[in-house]
């Protein structure tokens, strides 16, 4: 169970995403090999799983959780720096498992440009002409495939060979993630189906949503590995949650007005999907014709009316509002970072990564 | 994270499962204080969940675990059992997601004498007027809570405090039971779209599902937690997994011909869900009328029919084939219990455990 090599990690720095990825490759392969020794069928299933673990994303979680335990004074090679690229790198299987089933939850089909876990099982079920209804074969399937990657997300974790005290040092971080995850998830589901339009509501998801659970956690988590001290975390998760928010509101904003060929999501589907965003929040302050309520949530929302929302909420300042804070967020995370006095490159890294992830356009 | 008090356990090894509830109320009402301060919403839904396990259910997997840790020499009473407790009481947790998820997937309205809990945040979601679709909510918060189910089931086993020693040695058995419950769910789902009628298939589920889910890996885990010898773990497995195939195919006797008084279950549920069960693999060999074949899966099926295919699985040798394998599981089951040379009282109690598991009407 435990990873048998111990490659040179000297060059982790240079790309976390790419030796996140040699990780995950790894470690999924010893788990596909003992499940399919199980079944084969089985066996295949896990493998669609593994091919989604592998087929893309940022791996921007376990990035910050590899400078975390490198700005606490973590080293950058040697078996134990190894053992902690492997145990961040679980940090993937849970968001697998977080994307397989939110895509069930909002009955997505598209995801990385193939299609979602529970379509393509349904696909499965059809083209074999197997009994009952495709379509509810494709819902279990990615629940317990979800349900998978959940389970191996701890045991990539708690199996990754990291010395006992660093383990255990972790397993707070580790617990508190995964429970703010969830209840992020959660919250998300009840806003909209409440109907919540509050600032507060809003900002309260994307707290726990993405700053806890993208920026801050990792970042404690990598730091809690090396034996950070506590003013050192103290100082870290301030920067990670106050970069996850401002994270959270440029993915808002980009939902709303990006550039249907750089983000590869339809223009206007955060508003069709009728998402509380704050810069909704803010919005619906202002809107004084119900252009945008009405809008909200109507999946059939063409795009000129599209057009006509985007244009009220520049009209009305909540776009600035947003950008704003943006900008307020950012400056209060670079003045945490200083105050957590890191080791370079870790330092200069995470200013950089804090400024592309507010600052990008996809 | 870890449990403050050590109560008295000497009287542990009188009753498990209370003790198990205990360990589990415990843990639980500090996960909920958690979740709570985060947000009073996701509190509530959490707690449901907290009340789906307190609920109910036979604690079977702790207890066999507890038995295979007091029959590797575990002590009785002490910090270290109270520890080990608090391990294996995180195997409910992990059924908890089991059944939650396992009533989505099936589509069942009723666990325990109550609504399952996709049903239950249904009613929630239309009782409160909220917007969009309540059984799309209701799917949502199962999916959410199961999957916080099997968060908390690794946090409350990785934290329980229990020796590094004794939790590294024990990660091997934790792992593989994870696994082999999610495989043995996924080959139950596909060998009914497969139609799978094989006898091998049965026992293949069977074996996955509940042998080494229930039985096998507990008392590996409880053993591993111990230090036990390799060849005590491999006379504990041994028995494990025969009586988990002859608690099986109990089950599927009970499914068919159980009280429905006794089982709570309607009379012929398994034949409307077309479970492909050994004793339905046995009784399509010798289902000349197609009577069986035609019964198998139908939501509408009369008890005249229930009636008749009974007496057939009867008539053929089906029933006293399964009954027969039962015997020969259980006998071959008593011979490595004694093999495994256990302390007493943890060899006696594991002989009464096998017996009920496997003579039982509900």
């Amino acid at each position: 169970m435990h990873v048998n090599a111990t490659p040179d990690t000297r060059s982790v720095d240079a790309t976390p995403p790419a030796h996140v990825e040699a990780a995950l490759r790894e470690y999924l392969d010893t788990r596909l090999a003992e499940i399919t020794s199980l079944d084969e069928a089985v066996g295949a299933a896990a493998r669609a799983l593994a091919d989604f673990v592998l087929g893309g994303g940022k791996r921007i979680r376990p990035t910050f959780a590899w400078w975390g335990w490198r700005g606490a004074g973590g080293a950058a090679d040697g078996p134990e720096a190894h053992r902690v690229l492997t145990a961040v790198s679980a940090l993937e299987l849970l968001q697998a498992c977080a994307l397989v089933h939110d895509d069930v939850m909002d009955a997505s089909t598209m995801r990385r440009g193939s299609p979602t876990v529970h379509v393509a099982f349904a696909a499965r079920h059809r083209d074999n002409g197997w009994h009952g209804d495709s379509d509810h074969f494709g819902l279990a399937a990615a629940i317990l495939l979800g349900d998978l990657a959940l389970a191996w997300a701890d045991d990539m974790f708690a199996c990754s060979g990291v010395n006992p005290a660093a383990l255990a040092a972790a397993a707070e971080p580790w617990r508190a993630m995964r429970g703010e995850m969830l209840a992020g998830q959660y919250l998300d589901v009840l806003s909209q189906v409440r109907g919540d339009v509050t600032e507060d509501a809003a900002l309260r998801v994307a707290r726990l949503k993405t700053a806890a659970y993208t920026v801050e956690r990792p970042l404690h988590l990598g730091a809690a590995l090396a034996g950070a001290a506590p003013s050192t975390v103290d100082s870290l998760r301030e920067f990670g949650a106050d970069i996850g928010v401002a994270f959270q509101l440029r993915d808002d904003l980009l939902g709303m007005f990006g550039d249907t060929d750089v983000t590869g999501k339809p223009a206007g589907d955060d508003l069709r999907e009728g998402k509380r965003t704050l810069l909704v929040a803010l919005g619906l302050r202002s809107d004084r014709s119900g252009l945008l309520r009405a809008a909200l949530g109507r999946p059939d929302l063409d795009t000129d009316t599209v057009e006509r929302v985007r244009s009220m909420l520049a009209d009305v300042g909540a776009v600035a509002d947003v950008e704003h804070r943006i900008g307020e967020l950012t400056d209060s995370a670079m003045r945490a970072l200083d105050a957590a006095n890191l080791a370079e490159p870790a330092a200069g890294r995470l200013r950089e990564l804090a400024i592309a992830a507010t600052k990008r356009n996809r």
